[in-house]
């Protein structure tokens, strides 16, 4: 059924298996123990760092695969993407994979666009199991985005620092849960910020936008939910966000959180406004979230990946950040 | 129904309406009779390349809008990327319209990507309406992957011509046809090609490989299509499918076509081994096959766009290229 922008999935896809790896830094932080592999090397025992984006990405396809029992051939489609220029993080990962294959580019919404696209053709009967995976690494993003790592550039206190992570999950038609319920499609929102050392305050206006609709389409009401969890505002972003809901009258204070926060101990880690990059919230949604759901710590969760569609030439060329975030409603019951 | 890559779509989507653009070779090809728009000066109006590439998406979806009498607002999701990194020709145009998006990263598939996740989730019942679009731009192009133009760098002989270009289809539950009747998704094909300059022959394989899913998938045998128009193959790469099928004992040679060859007369106009690029394959689309089908002179055809999925960066690296391809059965029957 689809209302506004949000489609509830009925039969609701289960989630099958889940994986991810992360690096030093993700190591350091509070969330270690919920990583399958942590590696204090950055080039994942490569030679380069965009092929050590793609080992991680191999490396969390193939754990998912294992945990669910299943052999690449059986998966009927994987959706993924990075933020590498053309894809090249997933693009040279998946050639290693005879599974069908959809690209994405979301920046880092790309776990919730993959993983909406996925629960929708499984729930639609057209896939039995279906993956969504995505990955970032410090060191190729600085490099792309930023200036090279030996330039020792100073970092703005807005910034974020991109996770060298990925994550990987697979759908299936039935399963042990928990249930992917509700898909809500996001808008692309730009309110003009032209600072791209200042992507939560880019992005926050898009998080409002698709959240407002999840909420006015379904009925729920932030109360229903164990965590509301953005990815990745960071420290500024999620400020704005509550505020700007705030003000729209949605209350958000009391069980949001945000994934460029929990991954990293902002007190002792500098990381300075929090986690981002497509890894972040993937490794934190194929991790700590999908396990708190499994141990039944929570029930029900709403998992809010949000993305800043810039590139260094569109700021080069005076633009502003367009944002964009999709939701999805994560529970332990099929509703 | 799903079988092996291929989607039977029962309800089939309908094309409601479909527009493109193109640039000043585009309108001395021999299609120019089939353009929305031609466009003489490469700026469209704008004050850079990647500006313009996001006008002539804004155009195609404007005029594919008024073609089908709906306004943004009524259109459930667009589905659009490009070749540019962090696809901006796409992010920047889609963010003037309040419609849902899914960005995508396909190279010059995208086209086929992108109408096959909107047809899948149209004859799911999850959209009423949706559209998918892409482009390209030979100076962005050039600059991105290449050289930048004022260099006057020559061209290799197997090179092919990104073309100027946009195209956008408009899908909708019910309609006055064609249809959307089966959906093939398909797999990373990677046969170590390295030459960038020859991207024909790296995506070669994999157009095999998906036609060679859909046929056996579905039963058709190249004789029930009016044309099987791959997209962009070009001339070498053309010539490479054909081989290469019939030692696979499928017999092509009768009714193949290729979007880069159709678009450009090679005997007059300098484009080497044919156009390329997003564009091309999504304006050959939106203009000459779509109204071939409306005229009736076809019946049914397969649509079968090509991407290459490298990056500069993964050929510095020493990379080989992976390939992709998408096909889509369009026919004025419903099937």
């Amino acid at each position: 059924m689809s209302r506004g922008q949000t489609i509830h999935l009925n039969p609701a896809p289960s989630v099958l298996s889940f994986a991810n790896i992360g690096g030093k830094y993700e190591a350091d932080g509070p969330l270690s123990a919920y990583f399958d592999h942590l590696e204090q090397n950055s080039f994942f025992g490569e030679s380069t760092y965009e092929k050590a984006e793609s080992a991680m990405q191999k490396f969390a396809l193939i754990t998912a695969l294992q945990k669910a029992a299943l052999k690449s051939t059986d998966l009927d489609c994987i959706f993924g993407g990075d933020l590498l220029n053309q894809c090249i993080g997933t693009g040279f990962a998946m050639r290693n994979f005879s599974t069908p294959y959809y690209g994405l580019y979301g920046a880092c919404s790309t776990m919730g666009e993959g993983l909406s696209l996925a629960a929708l053709l499984i729930a639609a009967g057209y896939l039995e199991t279906a993956a969504a995976i995505t990955s970032s690494h410090f060191c190729t993003a600085e490099r792309q985005y930023r200036m090279p790592l030996p330039y020792g550039s100073q970092r703005s206190p807005t910034a974020q620092w991109t996770a060298t992570a990925s994550g990987c999950t697979i759908l299936g038609q039935e399963g042990p849960g928990p249930y992917i319920t509700y898909v809500t499609r996001g808008r692309i929102v730009d309110k003009g910020i032209t600072d791209a050392n200042n992507m939560g305050a880019a992005m926050a206006p898009a998080a409002l936008d698709t959240l407002s609709a999840f909420f006015q389409d379904t009925g729920y009401v932030p109360g229903d939910f164990d965590r509301i969890i953005t990815g990745d505002l960071g420290k500024l972003g999620s400020q704005i966000l509550l505020d700007l809901a705030r003000q729209d009258g949605l209350e958000l204070h009391a069980n949001h959180s945000d994934c460029g926060l929990l991954l990293y101990d902002l007190q002792r880690q500098d990381m300075h406004c929090g986690g981002s990059g497509c890894g972040c919230s993937a490794a934190v949604l194929n991790g700590y979230i999908l396990s708190m759901l499994r141990k039944k710590q929570w029930n029900r969760i709403l998992f809010a990946p949000t993305g800043a569609l810039l590139s260094p030439t569109s700021s080069f060329q005076g633009e502003s950040i367009p944002g964009i975030c999709y939701a999805l409603c994560i529970s332990n019951d099929k509703e």
